[in-house]
């Protein structure tokens, strides 16, 4: 790669002739598609934008402009065009590599950090108005993909621009993609925008004036007069909906030729207003198997590059939320917790009509694709819109139905109140399904699901519960179903222990009962309380304990809910008990063993109680569970001295 | 009330001749004007939907059609025309009496309940899709405020509507005003249309057809006929934001005019498409103080009909979260935590260009108003839009600033994500000034901020402090801006004991020590830990018990912190100690017991803890913070007997 190693700032990248920009785009596709192919990653959004983010740095000037990449997963150029093209980039994602989204930690290019989507023009818009504050000339520059329009935060920062800043740029990289194919009314729009004879030929005359124009100074000039002149004739007749925004629409322009993106990113650099630049990209754009496959490819686990197909690697074992998936793992490798998911529901769906499933734009990444395939009827995406999705689903309720949001744990976090004030409030039998409730170790910090049972168990009338294989996943959505209550149920990424939901017979199991905990293994002395998977981690502590302590016998139970508890069960071990431990996969603070404790603290229980879960800390990117476990005090061995601790 | 008394459905009202409608309207008013004069309440926003709800209920009939109405506080003519014009509305607001929004256990007429703004849209969305599904043919109507336009919700919603449901009509009811005059994009696009002259001229034409119509069939046919070509002529050249989003604009309509209301609405009510009708209306209309001071009477305390000065009523003395602010009320009224806050604020703004503040459209509700007017250039009000606000504060705050977001407890439940994943996990020095942390007794479960402590304690480096007094909320205040950290401080509504922040000559306290709680009082035996303005009960309690228990010694501590916890005072008291007690005003799942138990629990102290604060419980409204203690568990009595019967 002769040009993409002698670029080791976006000052290298400056200094190239603009006809090396086509190669060096070249290369940097085959780095980010060999990387991905062994460690897994956004490819397809990255392939996407690749000469974008070199027309950015040729015309910015990072970090003394700000750039801010919506959900940021995108910036894995900028990544390569930043001094981050070493080892760390092999890494990727992995332990010691870069994180796959930008991160302030990681690098003053990175001007603001992200994963979730739409934050993208509200930081922006932060970084801008406080530029205008000290008088400051820097260029702010968010790029967010047309999906990122359909989300609530994006639209609540539109609506600010024009009060909060006085120069912005956004780059709407419209590739009409979400992470599935994107919908509703702006997606619409914007395909309208493309097809419009009126911007077609606004677009026409300005990119022939911009054309003409060599750049610097006389583009300035000229580019002064053209903005005067294209504002009045775009705004004086028909409006796009950035217009009603007040943003000056501008586009649409091929994010694939770099020199017509670096003279539009010139103009719109000129512009003494907000602006948005409209780019359409192609996702995927130079790998074959990602352009045929854009769902798979928008994030995936490692794969071949001629075939697509998975590879099955020990990274992609282990992304295991209990880091005890790889050992698990078998010749005919068992379903994902997403997938028992998807046929569960698709069987309950077809079985009662009134069955709902509602995606915020994650259809493939929940398995509720196959509820879309099989009783599209039922389904319902509603784009990146999870305050929507929830409020929409307390409405299908009132009317009667059973609706069953299916979403990952961290972007429940983004309807936390409607949840609280539309659904428990008024106690409607909505069904959340949380998928990646625990770690989702590659994407890190803003993926994990370490926070959903704390803030849940603090609603009234939540229930919330977690399943320790496929078939009680099945029994645990049956019963939240039947309970027409607001109910909860989380499980992580990777394998679902069992296999299967259904039985020989392709039968569902029974309903469980809500509230009640399972024993899986007696023993009097240590009570292991256990939430979903790591049931299997408290059945191999009970066994270590009993070996290292021959007095002492162990017991387990698989606690199943962790609102409302098993308190009969519980004070009834805790009383006869030496220890209790409880073991989950959320953060400590306000956890499923705070539960315990204040069960038995309420029942004058002093019965000592070790807490298992993850401490006050943020958690990182890692090449496996295990190892971000380890790294946070929670290896086998350090629970095990933890609790032995307490018994020697 | 000749007429008014004679309404006890929406049917008796359809029976009354359209003539009788206007003194009927008048009824409405002089009975709303006198209630809310009484028990405070939202008059301004009630005074002005009188004709518009009248004319709602001509045109549709709930339940069988559903009306969702965005927040909800508009709903005071809704209830009288549903039924409950008897005592229940006398007590508007009270205990015993109809709450002050809409809710589903009250009334089959309230569809859908509400209290945070944004959701209706959502709400109606799901009822209509339901319908849908089920081939119903109700009509489903959302009322929204134009303010709502500005939260993420709605717009999620909105990208929705044309998609999800085949019919829905969406009344927009524009009075210019959020809480607080509206700001932002939308907001001036919503007055550019009414001003459009092609607006204008399209809706002369549609008013000059539907006024030549009675109704019925004949309206049904010309309707269709009128549709065909409004439709067309309204969408083909220029477009409103509302047909970007899919939605049929028309009006503006004058919302006082009940005949042209109906008109209008019988339109809507034929439509085959979703259908927005823009109805312009005045805030506080018909009642001459709240025309005066539209802000002051959008929700207000009891006031004097005549001079619209606020009335001093053990209703208003008693909405202090604890219920003990009746008990400390003097001659000279202390001032509110909001305007100690508000005062502090410009102090520390004025020495200190860095420090902004941010609200989402509650700049009186949270007295930043006071900002607003001493440092205008220091404050942003970004509308109704916290997910904004928090991620816009965080874009200031990486630019060396020091924003401060004013906002009600509950309201940050809509920015927790934003919290977690944009200011924490990057550990920026945003600033939450919490208010109505605690109870508001009057506006009831939507209202109540009761699960912050919960929330937030578990996001990794956040800091959590609730002030006993108004010097400690400067102290507070001080210490949160210059940590430089995530910051959170929770005061409840209602007066702040110790008067004022600044001393004698006018200074502010030094900052607190983060993390440093305060003995109170001296006592080894029981140990109170008490948050904010709960140390005085704490006291109290304390004093009792020595009374009681002759033998043993109690003492107080004013915790300061929920995070982080004071550990080595906590632990060296409570290692000593043979009852600790927590005091908070949070519930108590995963609250600032909880915490303490933790703590407690990871040093293997085995000291017993009685936990005050909320029962898993949603809590309603009341008269008195002391009444809804008291049905709760929380009477002085009842928490004195919680901590006797286990020194007994």
């Amino acid at each position: 790669m002769p040009l993409l190693e002698t670029i080791h700032s976006p000052d290298d990248l400056k200094r190239l002739p603009a006809e090396q920009l086509a190669p060096l785009a070249a290369e940097i596709r085959e780095r980010i598609i060999r990387v991905t192919s062994e460690n897994g990653g956004h490819i397809g959004p990255n392939l996407g934008v690749v000469e974008l983010t070199i027309a950015l740095h040729r015309v910015f000037s990072t970090p003394a402009d700000s750039f801010v990449f919506d959900v940021s997963h995108q910036g894995y150029v900028h990544k390569l065009l930043t001094g981050r093209n070493g080892p760390e980039f092999d890494k990727l994602r992995q332990t010691g590599g870069v994180s796959g989204f930008f991160n302030r930690a990681e690098s003053e290019h990175d001007a603001f950090g992200a994963g979730h989507a739409g934050t993208a023009v509200s930081a922006a818009l932060g970084l801008a108005a406080g530029r205008d504050l000290r008088g400051g000339e820097g260029h702010v520059v968010a790029l967010v993909g047309d999906a990122a329009l359909t989300c609530g935060v994006t639209l609540e920062a539109l609506n600010n621009v024009a009060h909060s800043a006085r120069r912005l740029i956004v780059v709407l990289n419209d590739n009409e993609w979400a992470i599935d194919r994107n919908v509703g009314a702006i997606a619409d729009h914007l395909n309208a925008l493309i097809t419009s004879p009126f911007y077609n030929k606004a677009n026409r005359e300005l990119r022939a004036l911009l054309e003409k124009v060599p750049g610097g100074a006389r583009l300035l000039e000229i580019g002064r007069a053209v903005k005067r002149d294209t504002k009045d004739f775009l705004t004086a007749r028909q409006a796009s909906l950035f217009e009603n925004f007040k943003l000056r629409y501008v586009g649409p322009v091929d994010g694939h030729d770099i020199g017509q993106l670096v003279r539009y990113l010139e103009f719109c650099r000129q512009s003494d207003a907000p602006v948005l630049l409209h780019v359409r990209t192609i996702k995927g754009k130079g790998c074959d198997v990602a352009l045929r496959n854009p769902e798979k490819f928008h994030g995936c686990s490692p794969f071949d590059i001629e075939t697509g197909d998975a590879k099955t690697t020990l990274a992609a074992a282990g992304t295991g939320a209990t880091g005890t998936a790889a050992a698990a793992a078998v010749s005919v490798k068992p379903p994902n917790w997403q997938d028992v998911f998807g046929r569960v529901l698709v069987r309950l769906a077809q079985r009662d009509k009134r069955v709902l499933g509602i995606t915020a734009a994650m259809p493939s990444g929940t398995s509720l694709n196959l509820l879309k395939h099989e009783c599209p009827a039922q389904y319902f995406d509603v784009g990146i819109a999870e305050g929507h999705a929830a409020v929409f689903a307390a409405g299908l309720a009132v009317k009667g139905f059973k609706p069953v949001v299916a979403i990952y744990s961290t972007f429940l976090q983004r309807a936390f109140d409607m949840v609280l004030h539309d659904v428990c409030l008024q106690n409607l039998g909505v069904v959340f399904c949380m998928d990646r409730a625990g770690l989702s170790p590659a994407d890190g910090a803003t993926h994990h699901g370490l926070f959903d049972i704390t803030f849940l168990r603090s609603i009234p009338r939540a229930i919330v519960m977690q399943p320790r294989d496929a078939r009680e996943l099945a029994a645990m959505l049956r019963a939240a179903l039947d309970s027409g209550a607001p109910a909860f149920i989380r499980y992580p990424r990777g394998t679902a222990a069992g296999g299967d939901a259904f039985d020989g017979s392709g039968e569902l199991p029974p309903p469980v009962e809500i509230g009640r905990a399972e024993v899986l293994r007696d023993g009097a002395d240590v009570c292991f309380w256990a939430l979903g998977p790591l049931c299997d981690a408290a059945l191999a502590l009970a066994e270590r304990i009993e070996k290292t302590f021959p007095k002492l016998r162990a017991g387990v139970v698989n606690a199943r809910f962790a609102k409302p508890l098993d308190t009969p069960l519980l004070l009834e071990q805790a009383r006869k008990a030496r220890l209790v431990v409880t073991l989950e996969d959320n953060v400590l603070a306000g956890g499923f063993g705070s539960a315990v404790l204040e069960t038995l603290s309420d029942a004058a229980v002093a019965t000592p109680v070790v807490r298992v879960g993850w401490p006050d800390e943020f958690v990182g990117h890692g090449t496996t569970g295990g190892e971000l476990r380890a790294a946070h005090g929670l290896s086998p061995d350090a629970v095990f001295e933890k609790i032995a601790a307490r018994l020697r």
